[in-house]
């Protein structure tokens, strides 16, 4: 067992040390310093941005090398999702061990490791000849991500930044590293359909008025058919009712109330306008009323269309691994969803298997190897388009 | 504004006193007592029955005058539901107020009101010439009646008691004096349907199984179509879904659990066993795996054939009111429930409007009137039956 501290040039290292500040949302720990540390060591600007819209100051850093175009920007997050139990882990979750080619700990491969392996690799690239390198790394990425990413899109575009391409480092790997990147995701939209009626005691039904048969006729209606089957790059809309309430803990009333809560993941097929549309119209095939709220922070489904930027990032990953990644637009929502309105952005990172898990690890050849695949993809990216 | 005292004659000024001691379940403050007092001073063989299978000792009595048969019971409670918030109260709850003649007060019409009154009349008839009056009074109808008329009656068959006839003095008229009697009860039955799923992230449903849908499928099953329409002397059997529940409360995870909880009123086309044996069928045909939790306290539905003794009640409210009241079959469930058990049970009280309300209240002329029905019940009862 080794606990291997941080050198400028070892990735594994860099991630150990972020790995040890336990930077559980809406803490930063030290994480984001580190970082921003390394970085204005190399010669970046650095800017340390707080945004606290959520009413607890979030640190997030936006940091540039050089001044010209083209800008690839890697994005990233230092916060992570809470450890749970720690007598669950073998290894502590905040102490960022290496045993026998592994490296453990929350935020090895979400996503630590890859913001310690792109960290590595641009300051072992150095400063564009021509060009810029950046790098944008939130603190609320698995909060609730309102002052994080969203926020300093939201700076950067006020500022006139411009950002021409992005790296974001979520693990897109299933399995093994090599397996896919992502080049898209899909839309998220949630709502809450409540039915009223009039409470009452069940042995005078005809006093009351049940919301529950209107609930469940509402659902039905929802769910009755698939709303795509998918489309080019991407699998089908789907659409899950989470959950249903009344929290009625008797049995002689008549509820005065039922919830039903659903959230859809769609594809480039709909709208968040067109699918809100066929929400409604399902529900109002089912004849009863009903009050339909839909909640905020819905996000539209993008795709970065496949071209040259795409086979840069695919052929690297080939280079390395031997594998070609598919270009995936599965799983769930990303901070890609607030870059995509700066630029073209995919995602490659690590393997996303014990990610949010108890032990939670990479193997440090992963380490290595996306260090690898990263500095692959900034040599080629100003070799392409500076 | 009169605030009466009791006399022996006088119903109301009883009721009012019944009213003033604060007999909210599982409390008796006296009332129970008050009742035996003026049972034992009239000579009646009063019998105090304490039971506490509940864990709080609850008192009962059953107080008998004559030794021989016909036995005429009167049953009824002197526990009151909570007076709830006094300050909406325009007179004191366990004041026992009588203005502009309305007598005022938690219990007026459930059912101290009708204690007083069946007292009155018993006292007033005094000991019968030929047969025996009796009185069953408990004090756990409003909770949860572990420990009331269920006791009393498994007390008086293991005892050997024979009562031939009873009287209960629940409000049985929905808008004015002579409206109804009941000459039976629906029967209760309830249940929980729980399905079980995996739960998973919304954006990986393949990995995942979502109970809700399956839910909503046994739920659509089990209500629809009516159980039946109704028999002669009950209305419909009535099956409704009182709550249905999740208890997630984010919209990106699929529930590992959903369940619904129903209850049936249901009338004598059904038994227990064949209500149960239609509810698993038609849960059944949903074809979705689900676990279903009959619950504790169910009751069959039971008649008073119309015959001799429900003429003789009819005739009573009918040579008082002026009107034939309607023999009723519908509402809840009430402690006849255990007393058919003994022998035939009709019901009818007061005016029930202000049941379980602020202001509970009852015209002192309906007293006064409940008062001389029983009267007349009581004499005709011995002139058809010693
Ligand atoms: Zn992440
Ligand atoms: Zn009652």
């Amino acid at each position: 067992m080794a606990t291997p501290s941080a050198t400028a040039a070892d990735p594994v290292a860099l991630a150990a040390e972020l790995i040890r500040a336990p930077s559980v949302t809406p803490r930063s720990a030290g994480a984001l310093e580190l970082v921003a540390g390394r970085l204005e060591a190399a010669g970046y600007r650095v800017e340390r941005l707080t945004f606290e819209t959520g009413g607890i100051p979030i640190p997030n850093l936006y940091a540039r090398i050089g001044t010209d175009s083209p800008n690839l920007c890697f994005a990233g997050h230092v916060d992570v999702v809470p450890e749970g139990d720690t007598a669950q882990w073998a290894h502590g979750p905040f102490a960022g061990t290496v045993q026998d080619g592994v490296l453990y700990g929350r935020g090895a491969v979400d996503m630590k490791g890859a913001v310690a392996a792109f960290l590595a690799a641009a300051l072992a690239h150095g400063k564009p000849a021509r060009g810029s390198l950046s790098f944008l790394i939130t603190g609320d990425e698995e909060g609730p991500a309102l002052d994080g990413t969203v926020q300093v899109v939201e700076w950067l575009k006020a500022k006139g930044e411009t950002i021409d391409h992005c790296v974001l480092g979520e693990p897109t790997n299933p399995d093994a590293l090599g397996d896919a990147f992502k080049v898209g995701r899909r839309g998220s939209l949630s709502g809450i359909i409540t039915v009223k009626g009039v409470q009452g005691h069940v042995a005078y039904p005809h006093l009351a008025d049940n919301p529950v048969p209107r609930l469940v006729k509402l659902v039905a209606a929802l769910t009755a058919a698939p709303l795509d089957e998918g489309s080019d790059f991407f699998p089908p809309s789907n659409l899950e009712v989470v959950s249903v309430d009344v929290g009625n803990p008797v049995f002689n009333l008549i509820p005065a109330q039922a919830t039903a809560r659903f959230n859809v993941r769609f594809n480039d097929r709909f709208s968040l306008e067109s699918l809100k549309g066929e929400i409604v119209r399902r529900l109002d095939t089912a004849g009863a009323a009903y009050a339909l709220d839909f909640q905020p922070g819905a996000s539209q489904s993008f795709l970065t269309a496949p071209g040259p930027f795409t086979d840069l990032v695919a052929d690297a990953v080939e280079a390395v691994t031997g594998r070609r990644p598919e270009p995936s637009t599965s799983g769930g929502t990303s901070d890609a969803r607030f870059i995509k309105d700066l630029c073209p952005v995919v995602e490659f990172g690590l393997v996303g298997r014990t990610m949010h898990k108890v032990d939670e690890a990479t193997p440090v050849a992963d380490v290595h190897a996306l260090t690898a695949i990263y500095g692959r993809i900034i040599a080629r990216y100003f070799a392409t388009f500076a």
